[in-house]
């Protein structure tokens, strides 16, 4: 998915924001989308906390942070109920959506946009609204600060056609 | 509550084990209780992980490990349905079981006949079923190892009795 | 210091190199100068394991990192001799420099050129040969590859010019 | 070496003592012997800072932790010079020796005679003076501090004579 737009969101509920979020009114800034399952031990216990400092370290700058609830497999264990709890016991403040489930098969349709593979999930979405970064499994904290660094190092395209 | 008997446990239903298990028929042995909620993350970060260890260092010996889903919060949230996956996830091993919900209240009957006061919580059990250890937070690995191990090296009154 | 001209290193000794490196001849790159001594414990836990990955991910970029022993205290103690089993032991790859001792006093002289106040500091220094970051203490990994890919991002005035 | 007498320990210089120490008067006590090398990566990260957490676990109890530096590489860089500056910056508060240099080979006297193969390394000591744990690299805490706990619990034999 490397290099092409990135599918809209397909979100039934969101927590922690009061309207819902959309990329295309998102273009502009810099995406961060971290997908996970509340009981996938490697999104709690590295994928959630390495999102939850990305939106603390890039809060005052053009990023904007939105993780989203792919539930793949245990469906009836991960309801919104749960997931709610979740959020506030481990005190996640960025936004969260819960991706709409699939119609026949498991594998909800946000995360079947992206064509991801599992969670923990990570994609980087530039000014332009293309993917730049797409990946499964723990990622290392320097790397990943670089490369939002170097996406929010590009131009916005559209501020440079108004000026 | 250390010194005092341990109080039955009170049990609606066990995961990773065909039979029930109650105190009475495990006079003899060093009991590891834990107590804990699955969405509660010291518990997730320290306190299973913990437990696990604890039962696959003394796996050989007189030492019986149990989880209790001590649920006193969001019980909509972990559900024995949520538990069961979580359990799944987690990869853990040892007998969990569910706490009879309270009566008209929070806090479930076997966490209300602890008196214990959140999660996670460790209860030693010596060999003739009397509390040695009621504690609630993170233990120490090697101080948690070596009150076990005292308690394995007391002699068992009733095997003394029989010789 | 910061937003000031990078006073030259003044070095006794280098390991790592076969070239001694000066600041002069790396104006264009960014540099990363990483002050430490081998018996400071957070040194050792934390700030040179952060520059070696520092190292192996800006590899392959314009970034030139560089440790400078900056003994201010237990001179006897780390003299070079110490310092190159240290640095074998350790498995250090970078180029890394022994700091020339201070005339009467105990701190050695890029120490003080630098104005750093003990070890681990950091110091970090632009295309332009300007230093953009100096501090001391721990320093978190998403913020420094952030910082470190920001300054990759700045057109060398110099290559402007050519243009 | 297990289940054999430990040998008496060939010190030259003692740090954290005011009397030099040896086995045959800490008869009755259980011993913890670590060995190090100050410039050895898994003693710092690992193997220290667990013998400093056995010493003040078990400080109220019949146990003495004794570290030996055995110096069999790099001799230069490890005098007796940098180790007391090492100590000193490490906070190691227990007693250390120096191992004494081997007569014509690298291996100092006392890690030649325990037959140890490297740092760091464990041997505990029962209350007999014989040895019951001996092995190298990384240890666990909880099966540390289990075996040590056990050793305390055995009867000192001198006692039941005297009963």
């Amino acid at each position: 998915m490397k290099g092409q737009p990135a599918p809209e969101l397909n979100i039934v509920q969101w927590f922690n924001t009061t309207t819902p979020l959309d990329l295309k009114s998102l273009r502009g800034k810099v995406v961060v989308l971290h997908t996970f399952q509340m009981l996938c031990p490697g999104c709690v216990q590295h994928g959630l906390p390495q999102t939850q400092k990305i939106s603390r370290l890039f809060a005052a700058q053009d990023v904007v942070v939105i993780g989203i609830h792919t539930v793949f497999e245990h469906h009836a264990a991960m309801s919104p109920v749960s997931l709610e709890a979740f959020i506030h016991e481990y005190g996640l403040r960025f936004p969260i959506g819960v991706d709409r489930a699939g119609e026949g098969h498991a594998i909800p349709q946000t995360m079947a946009a992206y064509k991801l593979r599992g969670t923990p999930s990570l994609v980087l979405i530039d000014r332009q609204g293309i993917i730049r970064h797409h990946s499964i499994g723990a990622e290392d904290d320097m790397q990943i600060g670089a490369e939002i660094a170097l996406l929010l190092a590009e131009k916005n395209s559209g501020q440079e056609a108004a000026q």
